[in-house]
């Protein structure tokens, strides 16, 4: 009986963990109208609906269906409404007409949660296995990543309102300033890389392995809001020679000129935020920036951003936990690196192409899901994420 | 004294049919969840919300502002949120974002429909004026224009919806069957076209003027689904020869193989209505296919679409008003047509291009809101309104 | 014996005919050089070696293939490389793609010319048929309309270059002046339409057949540049309220604020011309224009464009044949039109949708290609034919 | 005086230098016809005048008119045709014109090559300097990269015409046969990157800098063409496992199932080639794949694409020059790299974004114009260069 002792225990734990993380995407969604739950402005984005549901058919899908005997999907063509991109499990809707469907409606899917929330409680209280522990912890760990993403969908979506609707009259993304200055120097060597040990981690993160690194300079801090306007206002955005060649095309084919979210105001620099449209505040952190936008104001520096590489050996002398930092690193597998088969597998390892790493976390990100080893990644011309820059020097020693 | 009566007996009529038409458009979304009123799949459909808005805001931008003194805007930015296509009233919202507005909400919708009819009743009551009569009998066929796309858009948007959502169990816009057979013949001769009189009509309508016409024979009956199903096996969508060729390059490009909403399921042919997918019925008349399929289908027969000419002065021994019947007429201005001057002037004459007459009115059409002379256009690759074919001979006699 | 003289003489005068039409084209590309023969800079502009081998296919596959027994193609590929759009003589290739061709080169596409020449003058010797007749007058009719399209095409590519090349010193397509002034009017009545007889004419030209014209009056003469300037002085292309709504997209998207082929060069308006570049003349008249313009123009005006009717109705008391005349009639079949069958029914039919008639003919037009029956058609975006603009009065009396 | 004989000898040097490189771009012209130098099918393929004209272009406007006093450049307008994407030196052609530019023609380009021939003998006769050599070796160094494109760019060209033209009958550029087999072993440790030294070699390569690298395992032959039929015929092209996300909705989206250049022909596997079409050779090196395929066939073996370190570490040990060899490397700077001032710094950093970098040479490479630390780098989706596959083991030990 000794042995039920701690299973139960894990088991409680495990319950109480469950149900923490998946209210929480619940309590996000409160300040919305049901009508804010529908539109997908653009193919990238996704509504709160689509979020909420697809996060359970996740459970669904890869726990109650594979560890419940005679589990009963909650309505058989939630699988292929609500499924992302997994090509191992099936069809699936168009990505970009994840907006188009308004029935099952928003009740429909709260339903749909309590539901799975129910047979997952059942399921956890049978008791602890090695496999469900896994797959719950993924499950879990999936629901906040896509709680951030609900966040800046959110924004992007409401930011499409000539009206600039409010959120939450408290809730600003983006209002934090720096209190760091200076340039951290780390000397040449070979660096421990990746996750290491028993807690959670994607498969991108391993196998630890080591880099030889030269020494070098980081910044302190992130990049202000004044900083980027000195940019702006040094005529950054006319600049071809500041710009990556895909950058420039960006810049001149969509006739950018301001970063993503900033407005000009009767001649005065405004951002919308999650509280309405404000004016820019320059000591604050600047926010909503694409790889492209990073690498010109890097240029126009004089300076470069650091290797992920760089910024994981640094981080436990920097302060970081607001912006997602792009880094000079693309996507790319560890040494040793091999996908798990079948679905779960479809995580991480095919995006690896075209896109940049991103390190740290932002004010967006969800309580306990950030580590220094945590490898963000997005296409360069995309900034609608809590996105910052930290530099580092040109030189090598 | 007097002079007041028959003023006041009109404003009571007009404040009536102004309370039933208007109160139609809120009965035909009673069906709706709160969800369904915000999607725009494609640019051409539009939201419920954003019809029940824009009809609305017909009123307050053409009337109200307009005659009633001190009026006052609802919302100072539901002009740029709900104006369509008036350049002449200023800007006006990207149409292929309409779907992406959450706020003003449904509810608040509603009450802008409330205000803006007690502002209406005010007006109306202080008594009826020749130019109120004239603009707000245009605003209520404007409304009940509105209320036909706000059926047909919702099909569409619907069945987007791989569950193939039910708008109601009873109400499918396409379930008529014909009971006419035979070819009516009609003597060649000068003929009058166009409105004449006082009632209500569009500009395009007008003037009233004459053609000749040669002698043709023309069916009474619209081709059913039967019949387009034997087209169909015959070959039809894979038959250069039968296409015009822009049609043959839409079937080409979009893979068309079937009529929109459309099904193979389990190797019989199902088609999605407003009350769910349901089986093929081939006595029923045929619906919702475009110019390109109506002019194949013609071509396959040995035969034509009648013009829009030929229709009008046949229409008084037809059955019709079941599908919108597509004409093989160009919409063209009438011989001594003018636009009216502003932003009324934009209603009808600047899309005389590129598109095809249609003639009749559908199930969807609201009561009272059709007469022979009226003319509808859409482009020729557009089969999502309740169209049909009626053919007539190729021969002249 | 005597049987057989007319049948000489008509074969004498067929190939003479033939001769004559046949080396006009290749006298029309003798100032050009190898590498002009070659680009197609967008899909509906086609190589000169395009339209040299594709006319001269013409007459191997619908002649010499069906009428000269034994006749072996001159090479097995040419017909998927130069057949243009007839569906029912086999593949095709890419009409996009006939820029990349670069073999057969320009000597093959000669070689090949003279090669088909010799075996049709084989066959016209032996003796005319009744067949033989109708195909070849076709085909030379045929060769003259890709004559006009050779220079018009030539124009466009050479137009894309930025040093502005000469095609031939003396050679302006555009350089006609207007004599003539004032309105002509034309009593209402049933008038005959469309060609009778005996002589050469398209199907698309038949049946003829009756229309009820109402009085009108058309202008005597064209627009002039000076004319069109004033429009653009006036802010004709940034006036909404004067454009289809498909003209004004044209305008908004493109950018438009000029004819083609006009340039400003310091401050003065220029046009590029087959001679090169040079001043816009004010008395010239003017060319290149779209009918989304020459609507809007007629709009500025106050007028309209006139139909095809009344233009073929007025035509003999009219001076045409400087410029395709854009009317305000879609390009529809006739009453008792039908199309051949088989590959020559897709010369016409097919394109009746989503263009307008031209009538009249151009500078570039071939010598005896024009008749006042002709019916010309376009998309209403393009204006690089040697297009012009009549109006009409748009009252009826 | 004795110190200008070795400045006079190197000028010697650099002269026949110069002529031996310029002219074998002449002599890969040799076999084309007039047509040939024109179309330019895509934009990412240039034709071969432009090529001859834009390597001229460089050595005028780099060398000529900042080195050779008074130097009148040859034709005004030839800096805006012929410059490629240096926005620092002003204006220049859309990329996608090329192809549509007739004049000036071939025989100009010719006499613009020699003409500059002639002034840049001029100036390096009177005496080397420096910034000569530095400038004239860069601008060799460039017509030979030009060289390659040349072939490859006018290999895609005849490819796109249905007859498969013959460039020359003894010229394949894809004939090689793997002689090696087995795989070679590296032990773990700091490795030095990157070019040191005098010799010639671009920005992209320096600094010379140290990577560590873990115990890997690399093959040494590439893979054949009958090892990627056997990857063919596993259904490679259809297993979305295989396969980066980007890399499937390329396959899906495109149709994509075999190799660029490969052809079925009466159920046998053929390949276009520079000397015409022919059967595939099991035994022959596999050619003209992208990223995306070498990625999923190396998925599809367990294996993995070196990186450009491993790539360059192992490459003393290995046979290679036949293929460019994808590595599974991002394009990105090394430590220290910073671009030149000015256009010249325009030639690589920019370009480092979404490109992965290519390794060895191929059969298309200019005699000389390799070395093992140069980094070709192209777009995950192109495979229109002479690319290949080398594998090596997933695991590290």
């Amino acid at each position: 009986m000794s042995t039920f002792a701690p299973s139960t225990e894990i088991s409680t734990n495990l319950l109480k963990q469950y149900q923490t993380i998946r209210s929480r995407s619940e309590v996000l969604c409160r300040p919305l109208s049901k009508e804010d739950y529908i539109p997908q402005p653009v193919p990238f984005v996704s509504p709160p609906k689509w979020h909420l549901a697809h996060t359970t058919w996740f459970f669904e899908a890869f726990i109650l269906e594979k560890l419940q005997a005679g589990y009963q999907p909650f309505h058989r063509d939630f699988g292929f409404l609500f499924n992302s991109y997994y090509n191992a499990v099936g069809e699936r809707l168009f990505r970009a007409d994840r907006g188009n469907i308004t029935r099952p409606g928003v009740d429909e899917v709260y339903a749909y949660r309590k539901s799975v929330d129910q047979a997952m409680q059942d399921l956890i209280e049978e008791g602890s296995t090695q496999q469900l522990d896994t797959l719950l912890t993924l499950g879990l760990h999936h629901e906040q990543q896509h709680q951030e993403l609900l966040l800046t969908d959110l924004k992007y979506t409401l930011a499409h309102n000539p009206i600039f609707p409010i959120y939450q009259d408290s809730f600003s993304l983006v209002n934090q300033e720096n209190v760091e200055a200076g340039m951290l120097e780390v000397d040449s060597g070979i660096y421990d890389i990746g996750f290491e040990g028993d807690g959670f981690h994607y498969d991108n993160e391993r196998a630890k392995h080591q880099v030889y690194l030269h020494r070098y300079q980081i910044s302190k801090a992130l990049v202000s809001n004044g900083e980027f306007l000195a940019f702006i206002s040094d005529g950054g955005y006319q600049r071809s020679e500041l710009w990556l060649d895909e950058g420039w095309s960006w810049v001149q084919s969509q006739g950018i000129t301001k970063p993503l979210y900033w407005h000009q105001v009767e001649n005065k620099w405004h951002q919308y935020t999650l509280s309405g449209l404000r004016p820019i505040i320059e000591g604050e952190i600047l926010a909503h920036i694409n790889f492209y936008e990073a690498s010109a104001y890097a240029e126009w520096k004089s300076m470069r951003l650091p290797t992920e590489f760089e910024w994981e050996v640094a981080s436990g002398f920097l302060k970081w936990g607001t912006r997602w930092e792009w880094t000079g690193s693309s996507y790319l597998p560890y040494p040793g690196f091999d996908k798990a088969p079948g679905a779960i597998g479809e995580y991480n390892g095919k995006f690896m192409i075209n896109q940049m790493v991103l390190r740290g976390s932002s004010s967006a990100t969800s309580p306990g899901h950030s580590r220094k080893t945590y490898r963000n990644f997005f296409h360069p011309h995309l900034g609608w994420q809590c996105t910052g820059i930290r530099l580092a020097s040109k030189q090598i020693f």
